[in-house]
């Protein structure tokens, strides 16, 4: 359904804003997205930006974590050409919003949502709802040192070592994360790809879309999504903000919904 | 993609008007429409209008073939509630259009193409780019009558032989139309079940809608697909005039598409 | 300006929803919009509705102070017609909401906002920013019954002593709200005409708009348009979660600006 | 009301695309919108485009007679930057089509209509109803050298003898034209500031804009008004295809509107 309901915002004889998602829960989506997508010479007016970013050190200039995931899971499969991608990276994320509202504004925003409430990368403690594009760096919290860690390995892993039928996640054994680190460096992935920072569009930003499509799959997600588009609007829960936007749409599976429906 | 696209018209937070089309063509299309709505209480915004209709003979207060062969494909398997279903009829037409505008105006409207350039009740010589909803008789032309049986007969089998997987189509053979008259008469269909009349919403009206989406299917219909979307718009290709709508969508399966290719 | 804005989204040929605010910074745009829109019969398909209702004691089924308000501001002169004038009451506030949305939305809210960053009747303390529209009390807060008090005494002046070139404001000296309470015991407001609650839209009602339209007027305004529209998003300034709409428009003029310039 | 109209389109956090006629209709409502935009930066997001324009000879770098109006008009004195002003000319017009998608779309024309039913540079007998933008040459017409004559001869006037408080009409006397072309040549307005095409949105590329806005001002335009949006619909009469638009905003005068009031 995630994919029909993007895919029909991409119909349209003008130019359409899409920012998207990386990370686990859109693979599905994606998968299905590419075979709509590819090769198809009328979706030129389809434009792509990311929301987030977590820069390699010293290599502001190269993709980071969420456009490589972007272009392995998305970009690179549906064959999206380069000028209608307009990444959003550590050296222009301060006229990030500025370029969208020159650009129209976004269409729709594809997001998913943290165990913690987090959207985008607004995670507890680290913006607040008036931000827009916003830098967080890695004083912002204590544990955001190891929150980036988890981020670079993530992102190694599925630089590295992308396997079409199984998804490597890093939350499946208390290990994995160190698993995996340990493959990176057999693999030869450099010290180097490690970051101190990452930027990300803030709750004012994200609220400002024609349209939220948030989506959330599987059991370890029910508590915070009853949490988020039920209880109270506050920082704690980041994505309780998006409550109040005029034209929000929320995907679930039924493990998701578990907890709203009981 | 059809029905990912209507359902993605549905998804809202208010009121969405959508105007149907009856037929052969979408009958795949709805049937996969009816396992994403049905039982779907969040949809209960959704109201649904038909945009032609052809009454039985001294049966205006009953449905006719139009509403018939939508309540067959598509409102009575999906469950849609009498409250959101507002018929189009004989005795109501003259009131169509004010009554749209008051519920909000369409949002969408789904048709289909005849060979002959039709769309709606839009045959060529019955009705004017000006015209808003409109009755057509049996004199607009000298061969109304045979298309007015023809009607009678293709709804009288889909509501008499109706088989889930058989379409029977009353083009197959040359004798067709009379083998199913016969069935008809055999079925006990009565000579009332006739119609010397039919209302459909005119061009302008249609025109009026937020977004048109055109569907056709098969090689019956390339060489008017592409005459109407890149022909001249004249009156005698009615479907021409739809080239002018700012919002139009056009659906096509490879045969249909064959000519623009080409 | 602001009228003009008005009459701008009350053109269009389909069905048009506004909530517009009572209270004394719109007085001037109701008269510049009466003149536009009285006796203008391609008109009739603007609905209209109040975002809040004061109802007098025991008085559920007649209008409250924001109706009566709003009929002699706008409704009486300008010639509305009761079927497009959809009052929110206490009586039907439990489905507001609900109505809004069957109704198609709100294609816009037109409010204003107090020295204390309210909206609508989202004084600090006594909605959240998750409430829909919901009922407010006596006991919410302890200067509550002194708000409701001063609420009736200002409707009882607009309803008595109206006077077309004289805007009688009860902030303009410290002892105007007994003055003017003694005036309608003079006029012989019965002791009845007291209220202990009021119903009003809440945050997430308002952001569902899809437009609002935030009016500001004279310096008393200025501090808190800058605080609620550039300050933090907290509930202790209600107003500030307007930040958050992806279609705010602000309207102010020199002196409710200063701040926000300076 | 034009100009109230059109500022209220301007309002966005988005970018907003306006195609906008040159001509003696709106001279009133640009005068009136110069006060309301000049020296506003919140509205650098607001672009603009000219719909057709007729070059001079051998200067097709250069402004054209419409550019030249609408500078004259409305963009110098309104101050409106550069950037903001996107020109349809004889070198780009064959990609205008294209760019505006590109661009957005436009979300509103502001056009006038002629005597003859042309609107933009659809003259009967130049365009048809699919075409999108085009070129219309001397040949077009018999007397198609005798109207770009004309515009060169308003020009002419407009750039050399413009007075702030008298507008000249070349139609107020049978020997105006000559007249001007007089004064043209004394002024030392070269036989070079000829044209023998011009370049104009086609009905096709006017109707895929979101809103059409449609003015006529004074007695001349009664018939044409009442005939184009209450007749029928054929190439003849150019504009009586913007009866079809979805979205279509009519402004007239009591003088303009007399034959439809009677």
């Amino acid at each position: 359904m995630a994919a029909d309901l993007l895919f029909g915002k991409m119909i349209s004889k003008h130019r359409v804003n899409l920012a998207i998602t990386a990370g686990a829960t859109p693979q599905k989506t994606y998968e299905l997205l590419v075979e709509k997508v590819k090769q198809k010479s009328y979706l030129k007016h389809v434009h792509y930006y990311n929301f987030d970013e977590v820069p390699f050190l010293n290599q502001e200039a190269h993709d980071g974590v969420t456009m490589t995931c972007l272009k392995n899971l998305y970009f690179t499969p549906a064959g999206i050409p380069a000028q209608q991608i307009h990444p959003l990276t550590a050296s222009n994320y301060q006229t990030h919003d500025a370029r969208l509202l020159a650009d129209g504004g976004l269409d729709a925003i594809f997001i998913g949502i943290g165990a913690d409430g987090h959207f985008c990368g607004n995670l507890p403690q680290t913006t607040h709802f008036q931000d827009e594009t916003v830098a967080v760096d890695v004083t912002s919290r204590p544990d955001m040192a190891d929150i980036l860690k988890n981020e670079m390995v993530k992102a190694g892993v599925s630089d590295h070592f992308q396997d079409e039928t199984v998804a490597v996640d890093v939350t499946s054994r208390p290990d994995m994360a160190d698993i995996l680190k340990n493959e990176m460096v057999k693999a030869g992935v450099s010290e180097d790809l490690a970051c101190d920072y990452y930027v990300t569009m803030g709750p004012k930003s994200v609220m400002a879309a024609q349209q939220v499509i948030l989506m959330a799959i599987g059991e370890a997600k029910a508590k915070i999504v009853k949490q988020a588009l039920f209880g109270e609007v506050r920082q704690a829960v980041p994505a309780s903000i998006l409550q109040l936007h005029p034209n929000l749409l929320v995907l679930l599976d039924e493990a998701a919904a578990r907890e709203i429906m009981s």
